[in-house]
């Protein structure tokens, strides 16, 4: 017997992304965000979405550009941080002490310590109702070569995301590998 | 340094949703994606993109409606089946042994055996390129009681999702209680 708890944003997993953008002064900031995912294959885009009362929202909007970051587990503290704080009132890097990086390829940041990191620009806005959804065109995949694996991509079980349940408001780690994708389901056929 | 590997839709953690359908003959239907996620607070909203050319696709279009499915770890062979086969020329719920229940909420089918359930219905339909993202407002989540925390919702580490890696084609398990949100990270500011 299932319980119902009516029209509510819960469903598992979700992602805890640091989304980095530049303000109209130049100063790096970001957000973390439980609200995203991939949205197409090719082009391939990422989207997050914000509310409008967030200062990164405003800074997506002027600067058409934003990246990704994947913390690991060990960044957990700044994670949250970067969810609570904003930065309207404080500069998030310099408190949290990790380093932004002026991307090359898009108008945002990325941060250093991330071993996973998406440069996006802006492809489209879309007005939801409380929050305004971002869909980033996805202009480069970075990664740590610690995080890469023996067939030169990142590995889940290196980049040791962080998971966010938002049933629970707790934060939690990668588990173990399971089975191969696109495989171990053909056995049901037999 | 970080490597780049182009533009790519790579990013951590991504998860594995069943989004099941009815096709125009009743026959209900599951697919696997993880690309969608959370998308609005209020009114609630999950989205998930399909490409044009699944089955599924044409089912949420005629439809307008679509449940998301987290099944457990336990069910991962099921999870990758619905992502290999094609409801076009197979009956995957014959085939998986799920059991396909009618929704009274919206016009689709969900999973039984799935302890966390998302209801939706469509509410808007963006076209990206090879992926179509379908907005859907949430009517309502259920889960099983055997899943529910102390405080009575949904607790991640009882729902066990997979988490699909898609730089490694492999499925994850969730891992360990990390930390709290909303507090582990105002410690940075002392």
């Amino acid at each position: 017997m299932k319980k119902s708890f009516g029209a509510k944003p819960i469903v598992h997993p979700t992602p805890t992304w640091v989304v980095c953008t530049y303000d109209a002064d130049g100063k790096a900031n970001g957000m973390t965000a439980a609200y995203g995912g991939i949205c197409c294959g090719d082009p391939p885009c990422l989207t997050v979405s914000l509310r409008k009362a967030t200062y990164s929202h405003g800074c997506i909007v002027s600067r058409k550009a934003y990246t990704v970051n994947v913390l690991s587990e060990s960044h957990v503290a700044e994670v949250d941080y970067f969810g609570i704080a904003s930065g309207r009132n404080e500069d998030k890097f310099a408190v949290s002490g990790l380093t932004p990086v002026r991307s090359e390829l898009v108008d945002a940041p990325y941060i250093a310590e991330a071993p996973l990191v998406v440069e996006c620009k802006l492809a489209h806005t879309f007005e939801l109702g409380l929050h305004t959804q971002f869909v980033g065109e996805i202009v480069d995949v970075k990664a740590d070569e610690q995080v890469l694996g023996d067939d030169g991509y990142p590995d889940m079980r290196k980049v040791k995301p962080i998971i966010y349940a938002p049933s629970c408001r707790a934060y939690l780690g990668i588990g173990s590998y399971l089975e191969p994708a696109y495989k171990v389901g053909k056995k049901l056929r037999d």
